[in-house]
Protein backbone atom coordinates (compact mmCIF):
# COMPACT_ATOMS: atom_id res chain seq x y z
CA UNK A 1 0.00 0.00 0.00
CA UNK A 2 0.99 3.63 -0.62
CA UNK A 3 0.29 5.37 2.32
CA UNK A 4 0.61 9.04 3.33
CA UNK A 5 1.06 9.98 7.09
CA UNK A 6 -0.36 12.94 8.63
CA UNK A 7 0.73 13.86 11.87
CA UNK A 8 4.00 13.26 14.24
CA UNK A 9 2.95 12.86 17.52
CA UNK A 10 3.17 9.58 19.78
CA UNK A 11 0.39 7.78 17.24
CA UNK A 12 1.82 9.20 14.06
CA UNK A 13 5.06 7.70 15.06
CA UNK A 14 3.88 4.34 15.89
CA UNK A 15 1.85 3.87 12.94
CA UNK A 16 4.88 4.89 10.49
CA UNK A 17 7.01 2.07 12.31
CA UNK A 18 4.33 -0.17 12.18
CA UNK A 19 3.52 0.45 8.33
CA UNK A 20 6.96 0.56 7.45
CA UNK A 21 7.69 -2.93 9.34
CA UNK A 22 5.00 -4.21 7.72
CA UNK A 23 6.18 -3.47 4.26
CA UNK A 24 4.21 -0.63 3.14
CA UNK A 25 5.40 2.40 1.52
CA UNK A 26 4.94 5.66 3.52
CA UNK A 27 5.04 8.10 0.51
CA UNK A 28 4.68 12.02 2.70
CA UNK A 29 4.56 12.88 5.76
CA UNK A 30 3.26 16.03 6.95
CA UNK A 31 3.24 18.01 10.40
CA UNK A 32 2.14 21.01 11.98
CA UNK A 33 5.75 21.46 12.58
CA UNK A 34 7.69 20.44 9.56
CA UNK A 35 10.98 19.58 11.51
CA UNK A 36 8.54 16.28 13.79
CA UNK A 37 8.10 15.59 9.70
CA UNK A 38 11.68 15.43 8.70
CA UNK A 39 12.75 13.47 11.73
CA UNK A 40 9.78 10.88 11.81
CA UNK A 41 10.39 10.73 7.75
CA UNK A 42 14.22 9.92 8.40
CA UNK A 43 12.97 7.07 10.69
CA UNK A 44 10.86 5.39 7.80
CA UNK A 45 12.24 6.23 4.75
CA UNK A 46 9.68 8.88 3.98
CA UNK A 47 9.68 12.38 2.65
CA UNK A 48 8.37 15.55 4.47
CA UNK A 49 6.59 17.57 3.13
CA UNK A 50 5.39 21.31 4.55
CA UNK A 51 1.99 22.00 3.30
CA UNK A 52 -0.59 19.89 2.63
CA UNK A 53 -1.04 21.13 -0.86
CA UNK A 54 2.14 19.13 -1.79
CA UNK A 55 -0.40 15.63 -0.97
CA UNK A 56 0.72 13.68 -3.42
CA UNK A 57 -2.25 11.84 -5.66
CA UNK A 58 -0.65 8.27 -5.31
CA UNK A 59 -1.66 7.70 -2.12
CA UNK A 60 -3.75 4.87 -1.85
CA UNK A 61 -4.26 5.57 1.82
CA UNK A 62 -4.35 8.49 4.00
CA UNK A 63 -3.72 8.19 7.52
CA UNK A 64 -4.86 11.11 10.06
CA UNK A 65 -3.27 10.99 13.24
CA UNK A 66 -3.13 14.48 14.65
CA UNK A 67 -4.93 15.59 17.67
CA UNK A 68 -8.83 15.28 17.55
CA UNK A 69 -9.11 18.97 17.38
CA UNK A 70 -6.74 19.52 13.92
CA UNK A 71 -8.61 16.89 12.10
CA UNK A 72 -11.85 19.04 10.71
CA UNK A 73 -8.85 21.36 9.33
CA UNK A 74 -6.43 18.32 7.84
CA UNK A 75 -9.94 17.01 6.03
CA UNK A 76 -10.78 20.21 4.18
CA UNK A 77 -7.27 20.07 2.83
CA UNK A 78 -7.86 16.40 1.58
CA UNK A 79 -11.24 17.46 -0.72
CA UNK A 80 -11.18 15.57 -3.69
CA UNK A 81 -9.08 13.23 -2.64
CA UNK A 82 -9.34 9.40 -4.11
CA UNK A 83 -7.40 7.77 -1.43
CA UNK A 84 -9.29 6.02 1.31
CA UNK A 85 -8.80 8.39 4.23
CA UNK A 86 -8.72 7.28 8.01
CA UNK A 87 -8.69 8.36 10.88
CA UNK A 88 -6.93 6.94 14.26
CA UNK A 89 -9.02 8.87 17.05
CA UNK A 90 -10.96 7.29 19.91
CA UNK A 91 -13.16 10.37 20.65
CA UNK A 92 -14.18 11.20 16.82
CA UNK A 93 -16.71 10.23 14.61
CA UNK A 94 -16.86 8.14 11.74
CA UNK A 95 -18.69 10.64 10.01
CA UNK A 96 -15.79 13.67 10.82
CA UNK A 97 -14.20 12.07 7.50
CA UNK A 98 -18.10 12.55 5.18
CA UNK A 99 -16.72 14.97 2.73
CA UNK A 100 -14.28 12.00 1.60
CA UNK A 101 -15.35 9.38 -1.04
CA UNK A 102 -13.68 6.28 1.08
CA UNK A 103 -12.65 6.69 4.70
CA UNK A 104 -12.76 4.80 7.94
CA UNK A 105 -11.52 4.53 11.63
CA UNK A 106 -7.93 2.58 12.54
CA UNK A 107 -8.49 3.12 16.12
CA UNK A 108 -5.10 2.01 17.90
CA UNK A 109 -5.85 0.77 21.43
CA UNK A 110 -2.94 1.61 23.00
CA UNK A 111 -0.65 4.08 24.66
CA UNK A 112 2.31 5.43 22.90
CA UNK A 113 5.47 7.08 24.44
CA UNK A 114 7.62 7.56 21.82
CA UNK A 115 10.90 6.62 23.13
CA UNK A 116 9.36 3.15 23.72
CA UNK A 117 9.13 0.71 21.43
CA UNK A 118 6.14 -1.71 20.53
CA UNK A 119 5.26 -4.85 19.53
CA UNK A 120 2.95 -3.01 17.35
CA UNK A 121 1.81 -7.09 15.98
CA UNK A 122 -0.25 -6.98 19.71
CA UNK A 123 -2.17 -3.85 19.81
CA UNK A 124 -5.65 -4.02 19.02
CA UNK A 125 -7.03 -2.28 16.13
CA UNK A 126 -10.77 -1.07 15.99
CA UNK A 127 -11.61 -0.05 12.32
CA UNK A 128 -14.88 0.92 10.89
CA UNK A 129 -15.29 1.39 7.18
CA UNK A 130 -17.66 4.26 5.31
CA UNK A 131 -18.71 1.24 3.02
CA UNK A 132 -18.08 -2.48 2.94
CA UNK A 133 -15.56 -2.20 -0.03
CA UNK A 134 -13.56 0.45 2.46
CA UNK A 135 -13.99 -1.72 5.63
CA UNK A 136 -12.32 -4.95 3.33
CA UNK A 137 -9.91 -2.65 2.49
CA UNK A 138 -9.24 -1.05 5.87
CA UNK A 139 -9.35 -4.44 7.32
CA UNK A 140 -6.72 -6.08 4.96
CA UNK A 141 -4.47 -2.71 5.94
CA UNK A 142 -4.97 -3.62 9.97
CA UNK A 143 -4.76 -7.46 9.62
CA UNK A 144 -0.77 -6.91 7.86
CA UNK A 145 -0.28 -4.08 11.29
CA UNK A 146 -1.61 -6.56 13.93
CA UNK A 147 -3.16 -9.91 14.66
CA UNK A 148 -5.76 -8.07 16.77
CA UNK A 149 -8.35 -6.59 14.51
CA UNK A 150 -11.53 -5.62 15.73
CA UNK A 151 -14.79 -4.14 14.09
CA UNK A 152 -16.16 -1.65 16.18
CA UNK A 153 -18.53 1.30 15.79
CA UNK A 154 -18.11 4.94 16.15
CA UNK A 155 -20.33 4.67 19.32
CA UNK A 156 -18.40 1.84 20.74
CA UNK A 157 -15.20 3.10 19.98
CA UNK A 158 -16.02 6.27 22.17
CA UNK A 159 -16.75 3.94 25.12
CA UNK A 160 -13.60 1.98 24.59
CA UNK A 161 -11.68 5.26 24.52
CA UNK A 162 -13.38 6.78 27.96
CA UNK A 163 -12.72 2.91 28.92
CA UNK A 164 -9.15 3.44 28.04
CA UNK A 165 -8.53 6.52 30.29
CA UNK A 166 -9.63 5.04 33.39
CA UNK A 167 -7.64 1.79 32.37
CA UNK A 168 -4.52 3.33 30.96
CA UNK A 169 -4.78 7.20 31.45
CA UNK A 170 -5.85 7.20 35.77
CA UNK A 171 -4.54 4.01 36.45
CA UNK A 172 -1.00 6.05 35.55
CA UNK A 173 -1.58 8.95 37.36
CA UNK A 174 -1.99 6.61 40.40
CA UNK A 175 1.42 5.28 39.60
CA UNK A 176 2.30 9.02 39.66
CA UNK A 177 0.57 9.60 42.68
CA UNK A 178 2.66 6.74 44.69
CA UNK A 179 5.83 7.70 43.04
CA UNK A 180 5.28 11.05 44.32
CA UNK A 181 4.37 9.90 47.76
CA UNK A 182 7.19 7.22 48.16
CA UNK A 183 9.71 10.26 47.07
CA UNK A 184 8.39 12.89 49.93
CA UNK A 185 9.12 9.96 51.99
CA UNK A 186 12.52 9.37 51.04
CA UNK A 187 12.12 5.78 49.09
CA UNK A 188 12.42 4.88 45.75
CA UNK A 189 9.53 4.04 42.97
CA UNK A 190 11.10 0.83 42.49
CA UNK A 191 9.52 -0.69 45.14
CA UNK A 192 6.53 -0.59 43.84
CA UNK A 193 7.44 -1.97 40.61
CA UNK A 194 6.74 -5.86 40.84
CA UNK A 195 3.50 -4.99 42.74
CA UNK A 196 2.12 -3.05 39.87
CA UNK A 197 3.10 -5.86 36.89
CA UNK A 198 1.97 -8.33 39.07
CA UNK A 199 -1.49 -6.26 39.29
CA UNK A 200 -1.61 -6.05 35.47
CA UNK A 201 -0.62 -9.49 34.88
CA UNK A 202 -3.06 -11.17 37.45
CA UNK A 203 -6.11 -9.84 35.44
CA UNK A 204 -4.90 -10.93 32.08
CA UNK A 205 -6.03 -14.21 33.29
CA UNK A 206 -8.08 -13.33 36.28
CA UNK A 207 -11.51 -10.61 36.22
CA UNK A 208 -10.55 -7.71 38.09
CA UNK A 209 -13.48 -8.06 40.44
CA UNK A 210 -11.63 -11.14 41.33
CA UNK A 211 -8.36 -10.18 41.77
CA UNK A 212 -9.45 -7.22 44.16
CA UNK A 213 -7.37 -7.23 47.34
CA UNK A 214 -6.49 -4.58 50.08
CA UNK A 215 -8.32 -2.74 52.98
CA UNK A 216 -11.35 -1.48 51.57
CA UNK A 217 -12.32 -5.30 49.79
CA UNK A 218 -11.63 -6.28 53.58
CA UNK A 219 -13.92 -3.59 54.91
CA UNK A 220 -10.68 -3.06 57.49
CA UNK A 221 -11.82 -0.11 58.65
CA UNK A 222 -9.37 0.47 61.10
CA UNK A 223 -6.50 0.28 58.20
CA UNK A 224 -8.84 2.89 56.08
CA UNK A 225 -8.42 5.36 58.93
CA UNK A 226 -4.54 5.12 59.72
CA UNK A 227 -4.41 5.67 55.93
CA UNK A 228 -6.19 8.77 55.49
CA UNK A 229 -4.42 9.74 58.85
CA UNK A 230 -0.97 9.06 57.24
CA UNK A 231 -1.88 11.27 54.38
CA UNK A 232 -3.26 14.56 56.25
CA UNK A 233 -2.06 17.56 54.58
CA UNK A 234 -2.59 16.39 51.29
CA UNK A 235 -5.98 16.55 50.63
CA UNK A 236 -6.15 15.61 47.23
CA UNK A 237 -4.69 12.49 48.30
CA UNK A 238 -7.16 12.06 50.82
CA UNK A 239 -10.19 12.81 48.07
CA UNK A 240 -8.88 10.09 46.04
CA UNK A 241 -8.19 7.46 48.64
CA UNK A 242 -11.61 8.01 50.12
CA UNK A 243 -13.18 7.72 46.32
CA UNK A 244 -11.95 5.04 45.39
CA UNK A 245 -12.34 2.57 48.47
CA UNK A 246 -15.87 3.63 48.35
CA UNK A 247 -16.16 2.64 45.21
CA UNK A 248 -14.59 -0.75 45.16
CA UNK A 249 -16.55 -1.11 48.49
CA UNK A 250 -19.71 -0.30 46.16
CA UNK A 251 -18.10 -2.86 43.93
CA UNK A 252 -18.33 -6.07 46.17
CA UNK A 253 -21.33 -4.93 48.48
CA UNK B 1 14.58 -23.19 59.81
CA UNK B 2 11.93 -24.34 61.30
CA UNK B 3 8.88 -22.19 60.77
CA UNK B 4 5.55 -22.22 62.47
CA UNK B 5 2.81 -20.84 60.07
CA UNK B 6 -0.16 -18.39 61.63
CA UNK B 7 -2.78 -17.79 59.35
CA UNK B 8 -4.19 -19.36 55.79
CA UNK B 9 -5.02 -16.28 54.17
CA UNK B 10 -3.52 -14.83 50.29
CA UNK B 11 -0.16 -13.81 51.97
CA UNK B 12 -0.09 -17.31 54.56
CA UNK B 13 -0.63 -19.07 51.54
CA UNK B 14 2.03 -17.87 49.09
CA UNK B 15 4.62 -17.29 52.54
CA UNK B 16 4.23 -21.29 52.79
CA UNK B 17 4.83 -22.33 49.56
CA UNK B 18 7.75 -19.95 49.66
CA UNK B 19 9.51 -21.05 52.86
CA UNK B 20 8.47 -24.28 51.66
CA UNK B 21 10.09 -23.82 48.17
CA UNK B 22 13.25 -22.58 50.07
CA UNK B 23 13.78 -25.50 52.20
CA UNK B 24 12.63 -24.42 55.54
CA UNK B 25 10.62 -26.83 57.32
CA UNK B 26 7.50 -26.20 58.10
CA UNK B 27 6.46 -27.24 61.41
CA UNK B 28 2.74 -26.19 62.02
CA UNK B 29 0.07 -24.42 60.77
CA UNK B 30 -3.05 -22.78 62.48
CA UNK B 31 -5.55 -20.90 60.88
CA UNK B 32 -9.29 -19.35 62.72
CA UNK B 33 -10.72 -22.08 60.17
CA UNK B 34 -9.06 -25.71 60.46
CA UNK B 35 -9.93 -27.09 57.51
CA UNK B 36 -8.45 -23.93 55.96
CA UNK B 37 -5.06 -25.19 57.74
CA UNK B 38 -5.66 -28.47 56.65
CA UNK B 39 -5.78 -27.52 53.28
CA UNK B 40 -2.79 -25.04 53.24
CA UNK B 41 -0.68 -27.76 55.45
CA UNK B 42 -1.32 -30.36 52.88
CA UNK B 43 0.33 -28.41 50.05
CA UNK B 44 3.80 -27.41 51.96
CA UNK B 45 3.73 -31.22 54.08
CA UNK B 46 3.00 -29.30 56.94
CA UNK B 47 0.64 -30.22 59.77
CA UNK B 48 -2.54 -28.31 60.91
CA UNK B 49 -3.29 -27.39 64.86
CA UNK B 50 -6.74 -25.90 65.82
CA UNK B 51 -5.70 -24.24 68.98
CA UNK B 52 -2.59 -22.33 69.16
CA UNK B 53 -2.22 -23.85 72.62
CA UNK B 54 -0.49 -26.91 70.23
CA UNK B 55 1.87 -24.65 69.36
CA UNK B 56 5.56 -26.80 69.38
CA UNK B 57 8.53 -25.36 71.16
CA UNK B 58 10.68 -25.98 68.30
CA UNK B 59 9.96 -23.42 66.68
CA UNK B 60 12.55 -21.19 65.38
CA UNK B 61 10.60 -18.93 63.60
CA UNK B 62 6.78 -17.88 64.17
CA UNK B 63 5.36 -15.91 60.91
CA UNK B 64 2.33 -14.33 62.09
CA UNK B 65 -0.13 -13.77 58.29
CA UNK B 66 -3.41 -13.01 59.66
CA UNK B 67 -5.68 -9.63 59.56
CA UNK B 68 -4.47 -6.98 61.16
CA UNK B 69 -7.08 -6.82 63.72
CA UNK B 70 -6.27 -10.26 64.45
CA UNK B 71 -1.92 -9.87 65.32
CA UNK B 72 -3.42 -9.09 68.98
CA UNK B 73 -5.15 -12.01 69.54
CA UNK B 74 -2.57 -14.44 68.40
CA UNK B 75 0.50 -12.31 70.28
CA UNK B 76 -1.37 -12.67 73.73
CA UNK B 77 -0.64 -16.50 72.68
CA UNK B 78 2.64 -16.86 72.20
CA UNK B 79 3.65 -15.67 75.65
CA UNK B 80 6.92 -16.87 76.90
CA UNK B 81 8.04 -18.48 73.11
CA UNK B 82 11.59 -18.38 72.32
CA UNK B 83 11.04 -18.20 68.63
CA UNK B 84 11.49 -15.12 66.35
CA UNK B 85 8.05 -13.99 65.64
CA UNK B 86 7.46 -12.15 62.78
CA UNK B 87 4.20 -10.46 61.70
CA UNK B 88 3.44 -9.74 57.89
CA UNK B 89 1.55 -6.51 57.94
CA UNK B 90 1.98 -3.10 56.42
CA UNK B 91 -0.11 -1.23 57.96
CA UNK B 92 1.25 -2.75 61.60
CA UNK B 93 3.94 -1.54 63.89
CA UNK B 94 6.81 -3.87 64.74
CA UNK B 95 6.13 -2.47 68.19
CA UNK B 96 2.36 -4.70 68.45
CA UNK B 97 4.95 -7.60 69.21
CA UNK B 98 7.08 -6.11 72.25
CA UNK B 99 5.35 -8.81 74.10
CA UNK B 100 7.94 -11.11 72.59
CA UNK B 101 11.12 -11.71 73.22
CA UNK B 102 12.51 -11.71 69.68
CA UNK B 103 10.52 -10.18 67.20
CA UNK B 104 10.47 -8.19 63.85
CA UNK B 105 8.51 -7.84 60.80
CA UNK B 106 8.44 -9.66 57.02
CA UNK B 107 5.98 -7.66 54.50
CA UNK B 108 5.61 -8.70 51.11
CA UNK B 109 5.19 -6.03 48.81
CA UNK B 110 2.68 -8.04 46.40
CA UNK B 111 -1.12 -8.52 45.83
CA UNK B 112 -1.13 -12.21 46.63
CA UNK B 113 -4.70 -14.64 45.04
CA UNK B 114 -4.63 -18.17 46.01
CA UNK B 115 -5.51 -18.84 42.80
CA UNK B 116 -2.76 -17.53 40.91
CA UNK B 117 1.37 -18.87 41.35
CA UNK B 118 3.47 -16.15 41.97
CA UNK B 119 7.79 -15.94 41.71
CA UNK B 120 8.28 -14.99 45.33
CA UNK B 121 12.17 -14.67 44.51
CA UNK B 122 11.41 -10.92 42.94
CA UNK B 123 8.80 -10.33 45.10
CA UNK B 124 9.90 -6.99 47.56
CA UNK B 125 10.47 -7.75 51.35
CA UNK B 126 10.56 -5.32 53.61
CA UNK B 127 12.32 -6.12 57.10
CA UNK B 128 12.56 -4.63 60.41
CA UNK B 129 13.68 -6.19 63.80
CA UNK B 130 13.38 -5.97 67.23
CA UNK B 131 17.41 -5.54 67.87
CA UNK B 132 20.21 -6.30 65.85
CA UNK B 133 20.56 -10.00 66.29
CA UNK B 134 17.08 -10.54 65.23
CA UNK B 135 17.23 -8.43 62.07
CA UNK B 136 20.35 -10.15 61.00
CA UNK B 137 17.77 -13.47 61.54
CA UNK B 138 15.45 -11.83 59.41
CA UNK B 139 17.65 -10.55 56.99
CA UNK B 140 19.11 -14.09 56.15
CA UNK B 141 15.76 -15.93 56.11
CA UNK B 142 14.12 -12.74 53.86
CA UNK B 143 17.46 -13.41 51.45
CA UNK B 144 16.72 -17.24 51.27
CA UNK B 145 12.86 -16.37 49.93
CA UNK B 146 13.40 -13.19 47.85
CA UNK B 147 16.47 -11.12 45.84
CA UNK B 148 14.85 -8.16 47.01
CA UNK B 149 14.80 -7.44 50.97
CA UNK B 150 14.84 -3.76 51.84
CA UNK B 151 14.84 -3.06 55.40
CA UNK B 152 11.99 -0.50 55.89
CA UNK B 153 11.02 1.10 59.26
CA UNK B 154 7.35 0.86 60.44
CA UNK B 155 6.48 4.55 59.79
CA UNK B 156 8.38 3.88 56.50
CA UNK B 157 6.36 1.02 55.86
CA UNK B 158 2.80 2.41 56.71
CA UNK B 159 3.67 5.45 53.98
CA UNK B 160 4.80 2.20 51.70
CA UNK B 161 1.10 0.31 52.66
CA UNK B 162 -0.63 3.27 51.48
CA UNK B 163 1.52 3.86 48.18
CA UNK B 164 0.31 0.36 47.13
CA UNK B 165 -2.97 1.28 47.94
CA UNK B 166 -3.20 3.59 45.09
CA UNK B 167 -0.54 1.38 42.72
CA UNK B 168 -2.48 -1.74 43.14
CA UNK B 169 -6.15 -1.38 45.06
CA UNK B 170 -7.03 1.30 43.56
CA UNK B 171 -5.77 0.55 40.10
CA UNK B 172 -7.06 -2.71 40.21
CA UNK B 173 -10.58 -0.71 40.57
CA UNK B 174 -10.04 1.29 37.75
CA UNK B 175 -9.69 -2.38 35.78
CA UNK B 176 -12.66 -3.29 37.53
CA UNK B 177 -14.60 -0.24 36.73
CA UNK B 178 -13.31 -0.18 33.02
CA UNK B 179 -14.47 -3.56 32.80
CA UNK B 180 -18.08 -3.19 34.22
CA UNK B 181 -18.51 0.44 31.51
CA UNK B 182 -17.44 -2.31 28.45
CA UNK B 183 -19.83 -5.25 30.39
CA UNK B 184 -22.68 -2.54 29.64
CA UNK B 185 -21.59 -1.61 26.22
CA UNK B 186 -21.78 -5.69 25.01
CA UNK B 187 -17.63 -5.36 24.67
CA UNK B 188 -14.90 -7.63 25.92
CA UNK B 189 -12.70 -6.93 28.64
CA UNK B 190 -9.98 -8.35 26.75
CA UNK B 191 -9.72 -6.03 24.29
CA UNK B 192 -8.20 -3.36 27.06
CA UNK B 193 -5.97 -5.84 28.03
CA UNK B 194 -2.50 -5.22 25.88
CA UNK B 195 -3.55 -1.54 26.77
CA UNK B 196 -3.25 -2.38 30.78
CA UNK B 197 -0.28 -4.37 30.34
CA UNK B 198 1.88 -1.82 28.47
CA UNK B 199 1.16 0.96 30.76
CA UNK B 200 2.31 -1.02 33.53
CA UNK B 201 5.28 -2.19 31.61
CA UNK B 202 6.13 1.20 30.44
CA UNK B 203 6.92 2.12 33.98
CA UNK B 204 9.33 0.00 34.48
CA UNK B 205 11.48 1.43 32.68
CA UNK B 206 10.05 4.99 32.46
CA UNK B 207 8.99 7.48 35.10
CA UNK B 208 4.97 7.38 35.39
CA UNK B 209 4.78 11.29 35.00
CA UNK B 210 6.56 10.73 31.44
CA UNK B 211 4.28 7.87 31.02
CA UNK B 212 1.45 10.42 30.87
CA UNK B 213 -0.94 10.18 27.93
CA UNK B 214 -4.43 10.97 27.10
CA UNK B 215 -7.07 13.66 26.76
CA UNK B 216 -6.03 15.27 30.35
CA UNK B 217 -2.42 15.55 30.09
CA UNK B 218 -3.15 17.06 26.50
CA UNK B 219 -6.09 19.69 28.37
CA UNK B 220 -8.42 17.86 25.46
CA UNK B 221 -11.48 19.74 26.82
CA UNK B 222 -13.86 19.10 24.27
CA UNK B 223 -12.84 14.91 24.40
CA UNK B 224 -12.76 15.92 28.50
CA UNK B 225 -16.29 16.80 28.16
CA UNK B 226 -17.70 14.17 25.51
CA UNK B 227 -16.48 11.44 28.02
CA UNK B 228 -18.54 13.01 31.18
CA UNK B 229 -21.60 13.71 28.73
CA UNK B 230 -20.91 9.51 27.58
CA UNK B 231 -20.90 8.50 31.65
CA UNK B 232 -24.30 10.43 31.46
CA UNK B 233 -26.46 8.70 34.36
CA UNK B 234 -23.15 7.60 36.38
CA UNK B 235 -22.62 9.73 38.75
CA UNK B 236 -19.90 7.72 40.62
CA UNK B 237 -17.91 6.81 37.41
CA UNK B 238 -18.15 10.80 36.28
CA UNK B 239 -16.72 12.12 39.90
CA UNK B 240 -13.77 9.47 39.60
CA UNK B 241 -13.41 10.50 36.11
CA UNK B 242 -13.10 14.31 37.39
CA UNK B 243 -11.23 13.71 40.11
CA UNK B 244 -8.66 11.99 38.54
CA UNK B 245 -8.37 14.58 35.55
CA UNK B 246 -8.42 17.18 37.60
CA UNK B 247 -5.08 15.50 39.32
CA UNK B 248 -3.23 14.55 35.82
CA UNK B 249 -4.03 18.42 34.89
CA UNK B 250 -2.55 19.55 38.56
CA UNK B 251 0.34 17.19 37.86
CA UNK B 252 1.52 18.58 35.10
CA UNK B 253 1.36 22.81 35.08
Amino acid sequence: MKVVLIGSGNVATHMALAFNAAGHTILQIWSATFEHALTLAERVDSMAIGSLSELTEEAELIVIAVNDDAIEQVVANLEGSNALVVHTSGATSLSSLARMKHYGVLYPLQTFSKARAIDFSLVPLCIEGSDESSFATLKTIAESLSTAVYRIDSAKRKILHVAAAFACNFVNQLYALSDDLLLKNEMDFGLLRPLILETAEKIQVIAPLEAQTGPALRRDEKTLAAHLDLLEGQPELQNIYQTLSDSIKKSHQ
